[in-house]
């Protein structure tokens, strides 16, 4: 169904206090998961939020107020303290920020958390501020290397970002064949996988989603792409995450922010990096009919078009879902 | 033919004499290309040494001082002044290693320098010294974006590496789908590339390596791989290099060094690291008779074995050109 944005915020808003978020934190879980439906990633967006009340009401421990373990003028390393990740990714980015703004250069880890988001949502923060950034993190290991049908890595995304001139740059992926938030929503739906992407339990293929999920996704890139997806794991346990094959136990994010006016003249970067970015999407084309693009364009373009609207279509069951977890009468 | 490690080493050092580096520089080229052959990395190894004469002997203008740009108590902007990347890439690693040494997070960009060489050289050093470190840079523009068929990138290279109990675990590669030493290798030796690797300048393909150097090469990892490609170009650009399509002449490379133990226990994360590696190595295989490998093994056997034998395989044009450049009799 269609619906608007601010009922979809109020909506995440409601499914969020009712599993004991405040009103601060119930907003940027809103913002986040609302953001991720402007820009066409709905697996990532209100259907998420129906996993993260899920998870917070079948988890028996309390979770604890965020806490930073460690901290230097540049760095810092927090405990997220089982708060969901679209809230600790955020203080983890907020922190960088303020540390880069008096160093230049600032990195903050964090584990103890789950469903960091999308990082691309941290580094609009990061270049609208003017900085350059990094962000890498890992979960549930449940991606196998290259050569392997066994879980070793989280869905382990990796992101960068730089201001420009023109519109920020950001490129944001994970580094598995799939995406967890789609598959999560394929079995709630009962819709098969694409061939060749996952793995049962015995290390056999399979196209069905629920088994995919008690067995490993492959990883994205072969070799090379199976490397990454091992350093981007190696960072996130540096930060403290414990790998694990258990569903949303403990993730860790990694946050790099850079101040570019450290290397050069910041203005003079901007301009060249807009310019260059034009040039790239400017590259002579393989296919006359599909110009090159550069990351970030579709999400920006997608999010222009539903803001306009005002509107964002959401699954049926998934707004059912989420006003019965806010006790909102259907 | 097979030559003794000393004679490879010795013999680059007198043909980086002959165009004039002083001992200390052409004792860190000659160590750079001599680990390449060990690792059994042969496009980067002594025949670099060839390319790299013939680069300084084309060029007319002296080069200058490595000198400090810009400084802080975590960060450097270095110029290489034109002097060749190894001396630079090892320049900007020392001096992030120093940086971090007092800070804790450092890190050091370079520019006006060419041929950046191995960065697992450097994280080879990065990570001895229990640092974790990440190194990415970029050069002369011949890989074309995904979709596109002008070349927008250098072959782009990122690595990251960190220290564990065990071995040091360093991934390293490039993003694009050839590596450019192993195109000049074949352009000079006559030899084709494989399908599907490159476009001539009019954006046709091509597997002909001269034509291919004239045109673009082909971006590894599809759109996903492209996007890293532009942000390591970009990250390059931030510290100061110059995009152009003109081989050699302005190359970057951005050094990021990192002190573990300002996010965990230093001593407890190379534990849990080494014991990651090998939980890796120990992942069910898909092909029994295919063990799943972590980034680098192969290089570290690679030098073991020739290490133990004390010799390098080194092709016959190669020894004769580097003696015709020394000025050795044959």
């Amino acid at each position: 169904m269609h619906i608007t944005i601010a009922d979809a915020r109020a909506l995440v808003e409601a499914a969020m206090a009712a599993v004991g978020y405040d009103a601060a934190e119930a907003a940027i879980v809103a913002d986040h998961l609302v953001d991720c439906e402007l820009r066409g990633l709905g697996y990532g967006g209100l259907a998420r939020a129906l996993s993260v009340v899920e998870r917070i009401r079948n988890t028996t421990t309390p979770r604890r107020p965020i806490t930073v373990l460690q901290e230097t003028p540049s760095t810092a390393c927090l405990d997220g303290g089982d708060t969901v990740g679209h809230v600790v990714g955020l203080r983890a980015t907020e922190l960088a920020l303020a540390k880069a703004r008096q160093t230049g250069l600032a990195a903050v880890g964090a584990s103890k958390t789950w469903y960091t988001g999308m990082y691309s949502y941290y580094l609009e923060r990061i270049t609208a501020a003017g900085f350059a950034g990094m962000i890498a993190g890992s979960g549930t290991q449940i991606v196998a290397p290259h050569g392997g049908t066994e879980g070793r890595f989280g869905t382990n995304p990796i992101a960068f970002g730089f201001p420009t001139a023109a519109a920020p740059v950001i490129w944001d992926i994970g580094t598995a064949d799939v995406m967890i938030g789609d598959v999560a929503l394929k079995a709630r739906l009962g819709e098969p996988l694409p061939a060749g992407q996952a793995f049962d339990a015995s290390g056999q293929p399979t196209c069905d989603a629920a088994a995919a999920l008690r067995g490993a996704f492959t990883v994205w890139g072969g070799h090379k792409g199976s490397g990454l997806a091992m350093m981007v794991q190696i960072l996130a346990m540096m930060v403290g995450q414990v790998p694990s094959p258990a569903p949303q136990r403990d993730s860790g994010i990694f946050v790099l922010v850079v101040n570019p006016a450290l290397f050069t003249s910041a203005d003079e970067f901007r301009q060249r990096a807009a310019e260059y970015v034009q040039r790239v999407r400017d590259t002579r084309p393989l296919d006359p009919a599909r110009p090159v693009r550069a990351p970030f364009d579709r999400s920006r373009e997608e999010r222009a078009r539903r803001l306009a609207a005002g509107t964002i279509e959401v699954a049926d069951k998934v707004v059912a879902g989420l006003r019965r977890e806010a006790g909102i009468a259907g």
